[in-house]
C-alpha cells in the first residue's frame, strides 16, 4: 500500500497534522529536530505526496487529453509525439485516446478524459466526426473546459483550431507539376466531408486558374486516404489521358503507384507522382516519390504550448495556421515525356 | 467553472448533504419529488461527478500508464494501439508516455505516471534502460503499484514480463533461408544489450546447429535497428561470400535493400532478404519483403488484460510469452543462384 501522512505520524509518534505540516513545508512552530525527524522518516518509508489530492485542491491536474483517429497512422503518431514531447518540456503529461475511426468513441472519449479531470484536450474527430461535434461542444461547454481541434474541423462551427496550410500545401503541389509542363493531371483526393482535402483542391485548382489550365472533374477521383483506394483510382482513370497524379497523401501515393507499375508503365517517365504528407516511406520506394512535407510534429507542439498558455491564464484558446508545407522534390516528378 | 454539489445546492434551496445523497444514490429519506427536482437541475445545470474525487475516496483512477521509447516507431504504436483497445473495452484509459529511447525520461516518467495515481504501469525501456532499472523497481516498490515490462527486459532482473517470441522468430527466418538452399547467411542484429536481439541471434544459430551449418562471426554485422545501419551493415559485408541476409527488423532490412539495389544487385536473384516485424511498408517494397510477423497489438491487449486483473485480483501480474510469430514469405527470398 501506499505510505500516508498517518503511516509517518504512527511510526514518528506525532499528530497526522504536524506531519502534514511539516511536509508540505507549511508555517509552524515546529522543532527543527523533530522536523529532521519527520523527513527522514518519509524518505526511508517511501512517502510520495498523494497528487489525486493535491490536484483536488488545486483543481488543476497538468494533464492534457488527445483525442486521435488512428494512432497507427504516421500523421497521429507524429502529432502525438509532438504533443507529449511539448507537455514533458512544461511539466505536463498526455493521455491518449485512440478513437479508431469511429465516431461513438469521439464523444465516450472525451467523456472518460473530462472525468479524469483533464484540464485542456486536443481533439482530432473522427472522419465524420461532424456528426457529434454539437453534442460533443456541449460537453466541453458544461466542464469549462479548453480544447483545440487539430487539422479536421467544420468550418460552419467556430472553434479554436489549429491548422496546417493545405490550400497552401494544394498550390504548391499544383504548381510544381504545372512548371514541369504538365497540363492534365489527374487527382485522387481525400474524403470530401474533409475540410483538408477541400482545401487542398482548392489550391490545386488557384494554381490551374492562376497559369490559365483549365480543370478536369474528369481526372478527378475521390479516395479514403488508405493505399487501396489509390490503386482504384488509377484504375477508374484508366482510357483517360493525363500525365501527371496528385495523390493527397503518400499512402494513396504508394498506392497509385503499385498499381501503375503493376500495369507496367514506368514512375515518371510515363507518370510523374507527387503525394502529400512526407511519409517516412517516401523516400525508401522504388522510385523515392516527390511530396509535400507538412510541419506536424511543430503543429502538435505549437498546439499544445498555446493551449497550456490559455489553461494557466484562463484567456481564450486561439485558432492559427502553422507554418507552410515544404515541396520534396524526389524522383517520381519528371516533364512530361513528349513522345508518348 | 466546473458545476458543483454546492452550486445545486444554492439554486434547489436543499443542503449540500441531501444533494449529495441523492446524486451518489446513498440511502435517504428525501421524498421523490426532491429527489426528482435535484436530478433535473444537476442535468440542467451540466453536472458531472467529480471523478479526481472519486479516485481518491476509492483510491482506484481505472488508469494504466504506458511508457515507450519512440511512438514514431510502427511497433510501438501498434503495441499502444493493442493496450489502448484493450483499456477502452475494460473501461480503463492509458496515458501514453514517450521517452525518445532516452533513459532519464524512464525514470522521469515514471515519476509522473506514478503521481497521477495509476493503477498499473506497462513499461517498455529505453536501449539502454537496464542502467536505471534498479532505481525503478524501486520506485514501482515504494508506489505498490503493478507493472508489467513488455518485449525488452534484463534477464538477471526477475519481474513480470510479456515478451514476444524473439528466439522462435530466429528459429524460423535461419530455417526458411536453409530450406531455401542457403548455407552463408549474413545476420545484421539489432544492438546487442537488446534481448530481443540476442535471442532471435540464437533462435538463428540454432537453426544452423540443428542442419549441421557453421555459424561464421564474420557475416554477424551489429546494427542499430534504425534503416541507416542496415545500409552501413551491408557496406561492411562487402567482399564477404554470402547468398542471404536475415535483418533483424524491417527498418535495416530496407536499408540492405537500398543498399544492393544502388549497387546494382538484385533481390532475391543476386542476394536473398528477409526482414522482422512485417512492418505496413513491406509489402510495399519494390521487392515486397519476406518477413517474421510479430503478435504486437495482441501482446499489448495481452498485457493490459493481465495487468488489469492483476490490478484488481491484488494477486501478482504473471509473465508470459505471446504466440508464435509467423513467417510471411513474399518476393524477397529465393533459392540461392547457382549460376553467380
Amino acid at each position: 500500500m501506499r505510505i500516508t501522512l498517518k503511516d509517518i505520524a504512527n511510526k514518528t509518534g506525532l499528530s497526522i497534522t504536524s506531519v502534514s505540516l511539516i511536509l508540505n513545508n507549511r508555517p509552524n512552530k515546529i522543532s527543527q529536530k523533530t522536523k529532521d525527524l519527520v523527513i527522514k522518516t518519509a524518505k526511508e518509508m517511501g512517502y510520495h505526496p498523494n497528487q489525486l489530492a493535491i490536484s483536488l485542491i488545486k483543481r488543476r491536474t497538468n494533464t492534457i487529453g488527445l483525442i486521435v483517429p488512428d494512432i497507427r497512422n504516421s500523421f497521429f503518431s507524429l502529432l502525438a509525439k509532438g504533443i507529449e514531447d511539448a507537455c514533458q518540456q512544461n511539466g505536463w503529461t498526455m493521455i491518449l485516446c485512440n478513437t479508431s475511426d469511429n465516431v461513438k468513441r469521439d464523444t465516450e472519449s472525451i467523456r472518460v478524459l473530462l472525468s479524469k479531470g483533464v484540464d485542456g484536450i486536443i481533439y482530432c474527430m473522427s472522419m465524420d466526426g461532424a456528426r457529434v461535434l454539437p453534442e460533443i461542444l456541449k460537453l466541453f461547454n458544461d466542464f469549462s473546459v479548453p480544447f483545440v481541434m487539430i487539422d479536421r474541423f467544420v468550418p460552419s462551427i467556430p472553434v479554436p483550431v489549429v491548422t496546417l496550410n493545405h490550400e497552401m500545401g494544394g498550390l504548391i503541389a499544383g504548381n510544381y507539376l504545372i512548371s514541369l509542363g504538365h497540363r492534365k493531371i489527374a487527382c485522387i483526393t481525400g474524403p470530401s466531408n474533409l475540410e483538408d482535402s477541400r482545401l487542398r483542391l482548392k489550391g490545386f485548382k488557384r494554381a490551374l486558374k492562376e497559369n490559365n489550365i483549365e480543370f478536369k472533374s474528369d481526372l478527378l477521383i475521390e479516395g479514403d486516404y488508405h493505399m487501396e483506394s489509390g490503386m482504384t483510382a488509377v484504375k477508374k482513370l484508366q482510357g483517360k489521358v493525363f500525365t501527371a497524379i496528385f495523390a493527397f497523401n503518400d499512402m494513396m501515393a504508394f498506392g497509385a503507384c503499385k498499381y501503375l507499375r503493376d500495369q507496367g508503365l514506368s514512375i515518371p517517365d510515363d507518370i510523374s507522382v507527387i503525394g502529400y504528407d512526407d511519409n517516412f516511406f517516401s523516400e525508401l520506394m522504388e522510385v523515392p516519390l516527390t511530396t509535400i512535407h507538412q510541419p506536424i510534429e511543430k503543429a502538435g507542439s505549437s498546439a499544445t504550448k498555446a493551449l497550456i498558455e490559455a489553461i494557466e491564464s484562463g484567456k481564450a484558446m486561439p485558432s492559427f495556421t502553422t507554418d507552410e508545407p515544404k515541396l520534396i522534390i524526389r524522383k517520381s516528378t519528371a516533364a512530361p515525356n513528349k513522345n508518348k
